[in-house]
């Protein structure tokens, strides 16, 4: 196991203790999470616990229906008590930027559903100002190539997110422009600029969403409070 | 045919005449500018204009591609010379809501997406204040009812358009979201905070887009300019 990959687990797991029993918890998407996906059915059978799981993304229905956990419908939930996922960038206010897996839109969706949110990082992800990391957008397939230009007009630098020789299509069968900005001066002001743009079904940016990181510190975990 | 029906008849033809020979034009969808698509195709053939149009929906495609109309992809447009489409309510500075037939989200990628356009309205479309009409706002199915609650709690008075039984479903496959607020003191506001919410593709509010209403007055069509 790499470093990375050991910080993955390290900070995945420890999420996992985060959970208590009878409650619903939001399940995200990616490499990091899929670790406290997976501690969680352990801690289910080996305490018994009674635990319902809302999830971000098709990925990560099979990953916890293969695990057994019982998954509802978030329109069945009145709201979530705890939702982990993991994040591509986070700065020192706890805004980041998320998407890296093509999942934005609707783990935004089960965040702001959500009581509380954990991001889970490996020590990559921790940057004093967001943009290094290709901020995404999820598009409209319908008339995208104008808000790609309307994006290079802004100077965000678009790139049309591939899967081998074809465009990448998320759940929703939606495209993925992967923005390349650098540094992001004002995130909430990009935020809304972008969420104005007519095809623009969501934004990367996830601002005054994340309560908490727990972020990976050698072969620690550090808990980051907002 | 009745007065409203006379009406939109009156001013959907008359948006034809805007139409150039060579233009690229937007159709928009609805009773009114169905009569533009009409008149269009019956211009084309006696005067044999070439034209391309781009349609917002499949409603409008559909009609168009009966008439003989050379439909373009709009992904294949660099820009749109002139879109004529229809509204719900235009107030004096020609903000409007749209969406009451559904296309709300093409109809908004397209005005983006053309240098000029036009409205076609009958006599009751004209008010002081926008929020007469129920504004329609699109949003995702998974996880909409989190949405709904979030515009019950803003006093917006969401109700979920039905299809019989049903509910309806847009050419995205999305929900409509009617909301009945009755008055909007500040169209631009809302539509920044409808945006911002997760989970919403697109709202009926159009600020700023509209350059001229061709509006129904008894029997003349009067042109207001923004």
């Amino acid at each position: 196991m790499d470093q990375q990959t050991y910080e993955k687990k390290m900070v995945g797991e420890k999420a996992a203790e985060y959970i208590k029993d009878g409650m619903i918890v939001g399940l995200g998407t990616g490499s990091t999470v899929a670790f406290t996906t997976k501690k969680l059915a352990d801690r289910i059978k080996a305490e018994n616990l009674s635990i319902q799981a809302v999830s971000t993304s098709h990925a990560t229905s099979k990953l916890a229906e293969s695990l057994g956990i019982s998954l509802l419908d978030l329109n069945d939930v009145q709201k979530i008590d705890l939702t982990i996922d993991g994040c591509d960038e986070f700065d020192p206010e706890l805004n980041g930027i998320k998407g890296g897996g093509g999942a934005l839109l609707f783990e935004k969706i089960v965040a702001q559903a959500s009581d509380r949110n954990i991001w889970v990082a490996d020590a990559s992800k921790a940057v004093n100002q967001l943009g290094a990391f290709p901020l995404p957008v999820e598009v409209l397939r319908f008339g995208w190539r104008h808000m790609f230009r309307a994006m290079e007009e802004k100077g965000l630098h678009p790139k049309l997110r591939m899967n081998g020789e074809e465009p990448f299509l998320t759940d929703s069968k939606n495209y993925i422009l992967d923005c390349h900005a650098k540094a992001i001066d004002d995130a909430k002001a990009l935020a809304g600029w972008l969420n104005a743009l007519p095809g623009v079904v969501e934004n990367g940016l996830f601002i005054n969403i994340c309560d908490q990181v727990l972020a990976a510190d050698h072969d620690k975990v550090k808990v980051i409070n907002r």
